[in-house]
């Protein structure tokens, strides 16, 4: 082993997709690393995460896009992850800088958790986790709904997961994200039909982005394809 | 009527307490508005929010402290409120700029869902909320704890409101971050104490400050008298 000191790990949540949302501290970071390592679709070879960071004109001989396919078998997916850490961990030992990039925030339904696995075995990588703004403060900003006052209670649940229990998560929650919702919308429209009390409900898709789409009539998108950067902010009104 | 066109009104989310995680678009309007209103305690005249964004070194006269109580007896603050919103209602009406600041995000557990709310009366104030990085998601980076993974749930609970409840929240959530643990702590180990399986619990306190505090031997703290600004977060292990 050489002297040479162990590079430092990144893992930097840019933000929802404004690029204005990347905080201080994500900027100085990307400006000041030797790489960084982005989540790429097969197809574009280009991301939703490259586009946020577009703005801050960084030199693109920097980007090391990771291809992964982001299907349901997560195999390949997993291989991926593990090439990047030995990548990653090839140029830390050689005492460059390191970071990983998120949409949102890198703990909280992101690439990162499992790069941050994929590292497991190299315990010699010390990794600072730079948080971002979430997508659903930005969409419970984007249509100016409390999340919550004083001791109200927030969930954030990923639909698919949660539909039979909605009712009484709305019982006990003042606010609830229900994340990927396109799969599960006309689901969700039965159940909120059986629901008791005022709701108010919004759904959004791609906030603080050019495609950004806000609706407030859940009906009125019935039957129609929603994309997978879609979210239901719920809220009940009873203590307000 | 003058035809003076209203000016624009803002709630800026600074972020949890290091001035580097403020985001590009708060440091942005913060510079541009003409006024900055901050909630401020009564003893000091100077507040938390106020410490955070210091580095940017903006004009000293371009701040309006407002004096809260904090108090159990909300009637004083509501009235502080409804001061605050006339104030700011005159400066908009003269084509002034006007940003509401709180720490973390606008809309989370924040003093602008008062101000807003206080805003009702005039319709004519254009309000746009520029989210911010919660104190939570700052705190699961501090500590390198995993927030949510694919298919996960999250909550998150004032403690005096969900002792009760927690062990029935950690069968069915993955995190819990439980705020304002200070009243209710040696209420926190007990239930603890109780609930079967591995459970990662961390206590942080005042993240990303120079008084920050990170805990992960809770039953260090019993009996300890504990800060309002703390949070205790539990992970469930079992889809790891």
């Amino acid at each position: 082993m050489s002297q040479k000191s162990v590079g430092a790990f990144y893992g930097v949540g840019v933000g929802p997709g404004d690029p204005e949302l990347i905080t201080r501290k994500a900027e100085r970071i990307l400006r000041a690393v030797d790489w960084i390592f982005l989540p790429s679709g097969r197809r574009s070879g280009n991301s939703f995460v490259r586009r946020i960071v577009e703005p801050l004109g960084l030199p693109e001989g920097k980007f090391r896009p990771v291809f992964l396919c982001m299907s349901r078998d997560r195999a390949d997916d997993s291989n991926a992850y593990s090439r990047a850490a030995s990548e990653i961990v090839a140029e830390l030992r050689q005492g460059k800088s390191v970071a990983w990039i998120t949409e949102g925030d890198p703990l909280f339904y992101s690439t990162f958790l499992h790069v941050n696995e994929a590292l497991r075995p190299y315990p010699e990588v010390r990794v600072e986790i730079i948080p971002g703004v979430t997508s659903t403060s930005a969409a419970a900003a984007r249509v100016g709904l409390p999340v919550a006052r004083l001791d109200e209670r927030v969930a954030v649940v990923p639909a698919a997961y949660g539909m039979r229990r909605l009712p009484a998560l709305l019982d006990e929650f003042a606010t609830v994200f229900l994340l990927k919702v396109h799969a599960v919308f006309d689901e969700l429209l039965a159940v909120l039909a059986s629901v008791r009390g005022p709701i108010r409900t919004v759904y959004l898709e791609q906030v603080g982005t050019p495609a950004e789409r806000v609706v407030t009539d859940l009906e009125s998108l019935r039957g129609q394809e929603l994309p997978y950067f879609s979210l239901v902010i719920l809220r009940t009104e009873k203590q307000e």
